[in-house]
């Protein structure tokens, strides 16, 4: 298994955009200048009917499969995504599509407004994740294909997949929405809105106006804690963390790190804040919650 | 059922405040001056051996029952104790006392260190559960009983009554732990961990010296939306809000409040910042974590 990876995650790839002229939110707003970051791995047959699109969650890009030829990193599915593995790039045409209002290379609150020539912030529009998909329809139909034979997504993804089968049924053969729902619970709902609140309540957030100055990385850091909580069960994190201490045997008696999960958290707050941007976890986490 | 809360919250009551030289604590600090607020209600018999101790969940005071004399307020647990009720103040003598640590009468950080006439802020001693009952033993010895014939609590109090059990035995006949563990899980210290570190990211904290100016009360709100996050089961939170909208027919398509729950968190968080300390908040949830 460790020398298929190898293999599948040897080809290069790289990130490309596909620009469209406009696209029609739910909210009423039209975005002109969409941009949308991709990337596609095999080739699409004669007829046009071997493409798979594959959606990452939350956090994720288009950068899904192989090795990116400029940082040379695999792809968040790189695993699965590649020759003779479970999305065979001998078989099919793969294209992953980064997300509308997110931060990697697609339109979202961090991009310029061709209205205004400045960052949207806050006033880029609320989407929803029909908002999404609709932007992910117009990257399939510019890549000549009509109809998909399957959408697959885990998380976020997943719901995305779940809405292409409602948007658009005679557009996808299947969808394989992975850990997903069709509709947040009112707990989904309350930790994004932690998070939010913890974003919006650092004064760096500046009410979405910090791309010239400095973002507000301790409000983000602790959005994405309170999201590192809910990505893992209870039982799991027992498993995972216990009761363990950090580099100690015994209590520290003060508010540096005591338990492994305490330095887990850190850490993954503090590293997230180098590659996201704050505005898009509050656009993405609403459109998820719609 | 009615007719007897009414009865039963119509004695009128004190918190009283009692005061010792010292209290040695698991950290090997030993604190000068600790002032314990408590209430008691009804009578101690001839053996005082009719002395039950009811201890608060976390943002609790002493005020568990009658109507406060000043405030005109209930107790907390104002339907459980009094005349007739189940912890029956005809037949037994209730005392409730507030935690070590806490910012409601008892010795905590907003306190103000006798060696340096400031408040301790941060640099009050990093405390225990077990350092919240060895100041609770201090308050029955000096109310003259040697063994109470129960120790009643809920949640933080809950886990103060297993405590009674494990250190003092044989000073207390009966604990009644309710809702409450012997020691929090990896989430629950997560779920703290994440609550600290909002309110250490808010600038107004100020390393804990904000005594003299603002609190941090965005970062304080957030921890207090974290926590009533953990107080409901996804169960009951589908159950009290589900999806509902907030006096709105159809989504805002902006970050104002479109869901119920989101009402719910933000009125709470932001009552909370009212009426709590946001460093008792730092240390009363490290004590509960270890």
């Amino acid at each position: 298994m460790a020398t298929t990876v190898s293999v599948a995650t040897a080809f290069l790839v790289d990130t490309q955009t596909a620009t469209f002229a406009e696209l029609p939110l739910d909210c009423g707003v039209t975005l002109l200048n969409v941009e949308v970051a991709y990337e596609t791995y095999g080739t699409l047959n004669a007829d046009r009917s071997n493409a798979i699109l594959v959606l990452h969650a939350f956090s994720g890009d288009a950068h899904a499969a192989g090795v990116n030829r400029e940082t040379g990193q695999p792809g968040w599915w790189s695993q699965m995504i590649g020759p003779g593995l479970a999305f065979d790039t001998d078989r099919y045409f793969v294209i992953s599509s980064n997300v509308l209002g997110g931060c990697r290379g697609t339109t979202g609150p961090g991009s310029i407004d061709p209205a205004t020539g400045e960052h949207y912030g806050m006033r880029f529009p609320v989407i929803t994740v029909n908002d999404m998909v609709r932007l992910q329809k117009r990257l399939i139909e510019h890549l000549g294909i009509t109809r998909l034979l399957a959408v697959a997504g885990g998380s976020m993804g997943g719901m995305q997949a779940l809405e292409w089968a409602v948007a658009y049924p005679d557009s996808v053969a299947a969808v394989i929405p992975i850990a997903a729902t069709s509709r947040h619970s009112a707990q989904q709902i309350a930790f994004n809105e932690v998070g939010r609140q913890a974003i919006m309540a650092d004064p760096d957030w500046n009410e979405g106006n910090y791309y010239d100055s400095k973002p507000p990385a301790r409000g983000l850091a602790i959005a994405r804690m309170v999201g590192h909580i809910t990505y893992m069960s209870d039982g799991s994190m027992r498993e995972k963390f216990g009761r363990r201490l950090r580099d100690k045997d015994a209590f520290g008696f003060d508010f540096s790190v005591d338990f492994e999960v305490e330095s887990y958290l850190r850490y993954r707050g503090s590293q997230f804040v180098t590659r996201f941007d704050a505005n898009s976890y509050l656009y993405i986490t609403k459109a998820m919650d719609y």
